[in-house]
């Protein structure tokens, strides 16, 4: 186990009608406040009229900010800057899912810096103030509810780049599970398929002895096959929904990672998918990581062993444990598609005309992952494995 | 699952020579420290005097108060509290095991009010200002290093009673395994029976739909299982003693309660041994769970069917349950007695005479537990199944 350092402030106010409590966490906080949110889904719901009341109730003083994206862009970041510094906000309330929170957080760490914001996701300064910011998670899938980290779209070039620092962790999360009953089946496929691609990150290591870890990325694991097929089946089982809500959470706060090396190529590989394709995350995800576990499991047969028998509950054939895997590779692939997710390119309508663009830029820094490095010509085979 | 709000601020700082950072960290937070401890063992480790040699790296005012004996007690909380409003003393740095940590935020809350401390554990009192603590950690068990919550034993009658605010959570816990090598065998079962306790108070639940959490639990208690013997075969296997460490902090900074109506029946009725007959809290704990589980499951037999079935890998036979059940209670017990814990009164030097006494005492508040709410009679039924 290696050496760590881990710190989750963040308080969860998890439960039915728990967005009626905004107004009070948000008074600890600031006196001006972003309210930062998508489109229109948060007003055809209600969530909108029930959070600005709160938030009135209060005495609160906004503005606001909407129209966030999925996969969200640097230029309304940017916008939201000005527009912080403008009206002189001391908080961000970010009402909405992972793209919500990512966009708030990117406002937050650009408000007191005098450069371009883009730096930070290039390396090219290091993070000083921040606002804080606060969540009314909507959508279970990201954990930046309660992570670290943004990842924001540049539209010049398309380059889908992250940051992060242990001051960007929201201060609060309000966590209602009702609030997800209208995701529709692929958003909600897609984010569980995002929450076990972060405990997969975690779980592929080369590093040992780290059993206390590994059995809660697996708790985590068999939690989320267990519980979306519920969902899917029955949207408004609150059970259902709330199991897959605290594990989004649970699966990208850090703890699900201490101690171990974590590998985090199949991220990055998916995001050259939507940063250019603009597809879903979690959907891109779902694609990306069986192709990945293909390529590279010969280099630790223990770790996807365990993985295939545990996880998927593969009978392991200790002669073959390539079949073991393989079969295990086979049962997620069945999941997925179970739940409507696609498990190839070919089925994200992604052709093959820009795969060496995409390898290409995915390792313009240097190869990608830890439980094996992965070059230009790597990534593009895992491209090639993923087509159909 | 339940509504619940969780908030875990501490920041762990765990692995090999983390005690060399205790200056830094405290600097963040105090000006003028308490540092406290319990008797020799620290100094003969040469922890006291790497602790000592930080602080004063970083030149940091302190004053020093030992003596903390295991089941702490209030006597010396007392001395503290007059010390720290002496020496106007504004932060604590507790270096020890749980008794340590706990005497410390006796003393935390006590400082700054009027009262006698020992109010707020009769619940006369509602805790207000308390003085932040910092942890440097060399016994894994109470997980007091991350929790909420103090026990204190009042010499005055041999009360052993807890009170809790989120504010007492330590603002830092530094953890090293290394330093647990030393652990006598007795204290690192003790311990380990310990953490399990406080997982199973939270597993054993009427709640229903709880199975992330459900399986967070299982996960905790298999790595335990799995690594006590091998630290107890093996002292200096720095991963078993690492495994143990981080364990029973996550079993009991509130993660795998949440959503949970918990139940913690069994503590209560070990403390009034370790009350009155000064046992190792964990070792009462290996005595009484078996005993409160063989007395309670038919009441809830889905729940401890799981149990056995997941966590001891009985299987299950699905006509008689309780025969799974109590198969699965044999196997704990076997685990405890290898790990050379009592598992029962008898061998903890525990006498019938004051059993109806303890009895009356664990339930003056009237009934304990939550799965089953257990009266005066129940508890000493639970004595008597434990006698041997």
């Amino acid at each position: 186990m290696q050496n760590f350092t881990f710190q989750s402030p963040t308080k969860f106010i998890f439960g039915k009608e728990t967005e009626l409590k905004v107004g009070k966490e948000v008074k600890h906080h600031g006196k001006k406040i972003l309210l930062h949110y998508g489109g229109g889904s948060i007003k055809k719901s209600g969530l909108y009229d029930r959070v600005v009341k709160a938030l009135k109730d209060e005495n609160i003083d906004f503005v606001e900010l909407s129209g966030v994206q999925p996969n969200p862009r640097l230029s309304l970041v940017k916008e939201g800057i000005e527009l912080c510094r403008r009206e002189k906000v001391d908080f961000i309330l970010a009402v909405g899912g992972g793209s919500v929170i990512d966009s708030a957080k990117a406002i937050a760490v650009g408000v007191h810096y005098d450069g371009d914001v883009w730096d930070f996701f290039e390396g090219k300064s290091k993070i000083g103030t921040i606002i804080p910011i606060g969540v009314v998670l909507t959508l279970p899938a990201t954990g930046s509810e309660a992570s670290s980290g943004t990842v924001i779209t540049n539209e010049e070039g398309w380059y889908k780049k992250s940051c992060g620092h242990n001051l960007m962790r929201p201060r609060f999360a309000i966590m209602n599970p009702e609030l997800t009953y209208s995701l529709p089946p692929y958003q909600t496929a897609s984010g569980v398929a995002d929450i076990m691609a972060h405990v997969m990150e975690r779980y592929f290591t080369n590093e040992k002895n780290v059993d206390f870890t590994d059995r809660l990325c697996e708790a985590t694991l068999k939690s989320m096959i267990k519980n979306l097929p519920i969902a899917l089946k029955n949207p408004r089982d609150y059970a259902a929904r709330a199991e897959i809500m605290w594990a989004g959470t649970i699966a990208h706060n850090g703890l699900l990672g201490t101690g171990r090396e974590e590998d985090w190529a199949s991220h990055n590989i998916e995001h050259e998918l939507s940063g250019i394709y603009d597809v879903t995350h979690g959907a891109g995800l779902a694609v990306i990581f069986p192709a990945w576990i293909k390529y590279v499991y010969k280099n630790n047969m223990s770790i996807f062993a365990q993985f295939a028998s545990r996880v998927w509950e593969v009978e392991p054939d200790f002669d073959h444990l390539e079949v073991t895997i393989e079969t295990a590779i086979e049962k997620m692939k069945d999941f997925f598609r179970a739940a409507g997710l696609p498990v190839t390119l070919e089925e994200l309508n992604i052709p093959d005309d820009r795969l060496e663009e995409m390898a290409e830029k995915c390792t313009e820094n240097g190869p990608v992952g830890s439980l094996v490095k992965l070059y230009k010509e790597d990534v593009l085979n895992i491209y090639h494995l993923a087509k159909k």
